[in-house]
């Protein structure tokens, strides 16, 4: 079957291509039985407008791009959940891309975004050393970014985050509330303001109740589970922590199965807790206390945000950016219940 | 900033536009000289071509949809990371669609895709009671489409699906040897074949154990996890299984926390099994033990067979489809152990 286009409802109704489109425009030039005519026609052809014509045209994709370092993961499951339910309610579609937290794969992606296909960019930054100039570049083409979680604070545009900082001191406060002496933190990179502002919770709590930050019981990993899950184990051999404070759910992950291979008992002997959106936290073996991030609210304030940007008329002048800061919520169970 | 256009460098270096075009597409008609100068200044400048100009002249996106009923989940994602990978290998990005198992969304991204937007699309069907007319007016438009998982069967196309026959007669018989006598089956939609096959291996095995099939031991659930736990929950109080299978991830966490609820022991009164990517299982308490699917192998695979079709000359005539079925694996935990 071939496409439809005007050309065929033009030869059909033997008028001129010009007239179908601008019958299908609901153009005032064309009378109400011709507009009739083509878009019943039309509809019954199944006639669709090819979208690259319409986007020479219009300069609009009706697209955005959700760009991630994962997808395998709660948080931004959940996250591009709520950015779906708001682009849906735009009446735009999502390109999703994974940058697998790789440099090299978040440059190819930015350099493909620069061509212009999609109308407004979601980003989530790869925690990699490399600079943003990638991210600058595309920021001066004037597509409106917006990012979440993993923020890039050296662009000047909207930002949607958690209180990193204020859920990391209160994690820490509650592993030491509960009697830890030793707390260990198991942190993701340190290139990004989520990682940095994780370390200042957890060091501000420590100085709160008098303890000294101890190197040794911090670390930081990466993306390769099996690597984390040695690292851990050396970590727990080693410096011996009656608490842990996990900063990503796949890192609480790999320390339950290095407490259960080396038959550590939590919470008895180590305490865990966890920023998590897993939604088996409940049923584990023990169930696991958690700093939930508001993953789905984000995702849709982020989207807000991105809309925003693109209905406000450039020509306005320079316009002022919401930095959204929402609040994660610690919820307590058995990884760091104390002895009865 | 102003985008870079192939008229910017025709004018910094005084030749004509066609030329600047002829360079960067390395034609043989210009010379080496004139080629390095464009191509360099092209760099310099980092010039993108316009993609939709692009895609109007080679007919050709380089995008590839994949339609899926949902995200939050651990089939999918690993699926889409398995797709992903094949799609970058090609230098195709992936625009993802949710449908939200709705009929009327599901509609709608058709009908945009429909459009042309996408060379190809992979995708896994809504279990919806609708029609599939939908789908059969994109295949006629000759956009290759490769189904998985969650087939349409009606349209003859290529499919990766597991051998969800085998392996829910495998689970079924899997709880029977456990010494479980009353085996409720608790389902997705009826609606699609993955539902029906898993049904079939159900009664088979009940029938080569000798037991007959209750009507009251089979529920379907729908998507709202909610509703999905009160069902469940009346059924283990009026049905009294002895053994749940469960035909997806969701429905076994569900079921856990109903049991959980009822303090209903797992495995000394009711034994669960269920098809899962669950990370957590192992750690689950208990443990989960689960039939797993090869999620990320059966994206690639459908992946594989798009980039297949893409490459294929559509004039050698009627091609031959592909219907791959990729085995699962039962991994037996703690949840199905009989008391010692």
């Amino acid at each position: 079957m071939e496409r439809v286009s005007l050309k065929t409802i033009a030869k059909s109704l033997n008028i001129s291509v010009s007239t179908v489109s601008r019958a299908l425009n609901d153009s005032d030039e064309i009378n109400f039985e011709t507009k009739q005519k083509v878009q019943e026609l039309a509809k019954s052809l199944n006639y669709q407008p090819n979208p690259y014509a319409n986007s020479l045209r219009n300069l609009k994709s009706h697209t955005i791009a959700v760009v991630v370092p994962e997808i395998a993961n709660n948080f931004f499951s959940l996250a591009i959940d709520g950015i779906d339910e708001i682009a849906q309610k735009n009446g735009y579609h999502m390109l999703i891309y994974l940058t697998r937290d790789s440099f090299l794969k978040e440059k190819a992606i930015i350099s493909h975004l620069l061509g212009g296909r999609v109308d407004g960019v979601l980003m989530s930054v790869s925690s990699h050393e490399g600079d943003h100039k990638h991210l600058a570049d595309l920021h001066k083409r004037n597509i409106p970014m917006v990012f979440f979680d993993k923020i890039c604070d050296e662009l000047d545009t909207p930002t949607v985050t958690s209180d990193d900082y204020e859920s990391a001191f209160e994690a820490t406060a509650h592993l030491l509330k509960k009697g830890c002496k030793k707390v260990a933190l198991i942190n993701t990179s340190q290139n990004l303001n989520i990682g940095k502002n994780r370390l200042l919770g957890y060091k501000n709590a420590l100085k709160q109740y008098h303890l000294n930050y101890q190197e040794e019981l911090v670390i930081n990993c990466g993306n390769d589970n099996h690597q984390n899950y040695l690292d851990i184990k050396t970590l727990i051999g080693e410096a011996k922590p009656d608490g842990i404070f996990a900063s990503v759910e796949r890192i609480a992950i790999s320390t339950y199965h290095a407490c259960h291979d080396l038959k550590i008992n939590i919470p008895a002997d180590v305490k865990i807790i966890s920023f998590s959106n897993l939604e088996t936290a409940e049923l584990l073996n023990p169930s696991l206390t958690t700093i939930t991030q508001p993953a789905f609210d984000m995702g849709k304030k982020a989207a807000q945000l991105l809309f925003k940007s693109l209905k406000k008329d450039s020509s306005l002048g320079l316009p002022q950016f919401e930095k959204a800061v929402l609040s994660s919520v610690l919820i307590e169970r058995d990884s760091t219940k104390t002895a009865v």
